[in-house]
């Protein structure tokens, strides 16, 4: 898709851009919620699929209420079963080498402790000035903790800061701020060239770009399930071991889902063989399920397919943003070249913060904020149409042509 | 409650007691499955409150799929928010001193962790031997990465075991396999006299037993909320933090919740004033409302009247104990002192396993088994009537009596 610049493109091509669609039936999977809300912010909580709220009733009536504890049977093995459905459908990982734990948060700890743990005479951590603020301080933390140099580099200096010192290089597979897409595999060979380990972050890429992590022989991952995997609101994260690091890699926190026969109550701890060591405590089963859902849906479409829907839609949106936001005093954050962004584009604009709240409260249309300027469209394939790209870009038109920011209060609030 | 013990109980003391209690309408409040099932493992995992579905219902449908990511304006102080509840209703701990978080393991980790840190001259953890897995796996692996001594003693051994190197005393408030229920006030006031942070571990006990953390003056604690609270499968964890400590202590898992300030995403981490700074990744949401619904319920009835209840269907467990399963082989592995015990008993018998698995199998039974020899009846009062104290007692009974462990397989299986 390439629009011709000179002439503004009516909602009519999006339409036909939907009925050619070999996705469309897909958003039919999903609850649509308030039919008058066009929803671009499935980059920050993807929608409940139909299939969620029934999941859940059977969990807590049937598998709950009256197979109670003896259930555990099947949930015991939930972390690793949908796992193995993430390493498999997802992001191209060994089966056995993923399992569905704790928060992001907490598997980056997990991870990277570990990850420092194996390379005792390196003193090094590089990562990307301005990632995640989660990500960031994980990593500040755990280079406080132990003495260890936090290198910050902006993305074109990452090669240049990989030397002998670098236990880890700790990056995010697509940036939440730009939407850049890092190039995961020149990047990980790089750091392998420098003796260091590497952990990616794919919270803003899974579900959204097919992921190789096998192929590109990374070391270590994680990401969550809420977004493009549409698990609900702090749905249960995941976490990715090479196989062949296992052995040398132990997790900090021994738990006793870590445990190796669990069961047998051992008084000392002795890590289950493979990424069940990677488990702590007892896994949010209502939470859990619910991941299943939104997974299921996702592999059910295709990363790839779903990837080729994005880029198709990323692209009618720059051409939208040429035709309609450049001249009015937007610029585009997010790289050109849809080989090099994930599924979510970003917008800078001054009044950034205003226009949000107008879209929001005045106009019908859902994106999100981010601090200094940007406002975000993320544009998840599964359930997002053409026209529902090109109405909140005809909306966001509207909105900073007539200056509607000046209806609203320049006051923040907490908006996520 | 005392039995004459010459002489066999009919049930219909059991149905007299039921009513006269006033606590038994709040069965009604629960879904109790099968009918034909009798449930003695509340103290592994509660029985499913009515509201919850409903409530799940309400949040997936609705504030997810309706409110979308604006939602999270409320979702955000859930932890807080269920944490203060905790803290007035079940626990006797400061406003703003609790916070629902993570699992059990991962809190007890960030809490001891933080302990250490803050007692740099000491290098010993005190610890029970034998307590529960996840406790003591968790401390072992902290002991392992810091060079900490763990010491791991008896019950009557623990006040002997407190001197001047201890930094931490970490212990549970019921212990697991034999129910006995600590002295939490004089064991915290023993391990302040030498100087050493006390951490506790209060699964076995929240929601049956009252707590009062400010009055005994407890340093750090830690609970689940999916035993006698009822909050679901692995439901999300609770921590606690003396207010003032909190200045002294930071945790180890630096994570964007527990930043100031979270939506300004400063590059730099700055803890969350109280205890905001203990919380790490983004909370699942699904988990804890259905941990709200459980804490409400058992909010409602009162942890004291519960404790009343609890401490009257024990007694007349015991005594049907004495007068049936005595005389059979089994003996009583938990306090004979309500004061001493929390609300589950542990019966040991040489065929335990064998007999386990006869009362869920062919006796419409549920209790649990732990390693090697212990049968575990868990009466959470808010749910269970003394029928279903005498019900399960009867069937042991003849179990025992007609070696009906003889029918079923020694091979164990996994269970929960």
């Amino acid at each position: 898709v390439r629009l011709d610049r000179s002439v503004s493109v009516g909602r009519a091509e999006a339409e036909a851009l939907d009925i050619d669609d070999e996705l469309a039936p897909f958003r039919g999977r999903f609850d649509l919620g308030d039919p008058d809300v066009i929803y671009v912010d499935g980059n920050s909580l993807g929608r409940p699929p139909l299939s969620t709220a029934t999941r859940l009733q059977t969990v807590v009536t049937e598998e709950w209420g009256r197979g109670l504890v003896g259930s555990w049977e099947s949930w015991i093995d939930l972390p690793r079963r949908v796992g193995d459905r993430i390493a498999a459908d997802l992001i191209g990982a060994e089966r056995g080498s993923v399992v569905l734990s704790d928060s992001t948060t907490v598997n980056l700890y997990k991870l990277a402790s570990a990850a420092l743990d194996a390379q005792p005479g390196r003193q090094v951590i590089v990562a990307e000035a301005g990632s995640f603020p989660t990500d960031a301080y994980v990593l500040q933390g755990l280079a406080a903790a132990r003495g260890v140099e936090l290198r910050a580099v902006r993305p074109d200096e990452v090669e240049d800061a990989l030397d002998g010192d670098v236990a880890l290089l700790a990056l995010s597979h697509v940036d939440y701020r730009s939407g850049s897409l890092v190039d995961m595999g020149g990047l990980t060979a790089a750091a392998h060239r420098a003796g260091a380990l590497t952990l990616w972050d794919l919270c803003h890429s899974v579900g959204a770009v097919p992921i190789d992590l096998a192929g590109d022989e990374v070391d270590l991952a994680a990401g969550c399930t809420y977004k493009y995997l549409n698990g609900g609101p702090g749905a249960p994260a995941f976490l990715y071991v090479r196989p062949e690091l296992q052995p040398r890699l132990r997790q900090p926190i021994w738990g006793w889902f870590g445990q190796q026969d669990q069961f047998a109550m051992a008084g000392t701890y002795s890590p289950a063989p493979g990424t069940g060591s990677w488990l702590v405590g007892t896994p949010p089963i209502l939470a859990c399920v619910a991941a299943e859902e939104g997974i299921a849906v996702i592999a059910e479409a295709g990363v790839d397919r779903l990837r080729e829907k994005s880029i198709r839609q990323t692209s009618f949106c720059v051409d939208l943003f040429d035709s309609w936001l450049a001249p009015l005093g937007f610029s585009l954050a997010t790289p050109r070249d849809p080989a090099e962004r994930g599924s979510h584009l970003s917008f800078r604009h001054p009044e950034a913060w205003r226009l949000c709240r107008v879209l929001i409260e005045q106009l019908g249309v859902v994106p999100d904020f981010r601090e200094p300027d940007v406002i975000r469209y993320g544009l998840a394939p599964i359930y997002t149409r053409y026209v529902d790209v090109w109405d909140p870009m005809d909306r966001l038109r509207q909105a900073a042509e007539d200056r509607l920011w000046e209806t609203v209060s320049t006051e923040r609030r907490r908006v996520t």
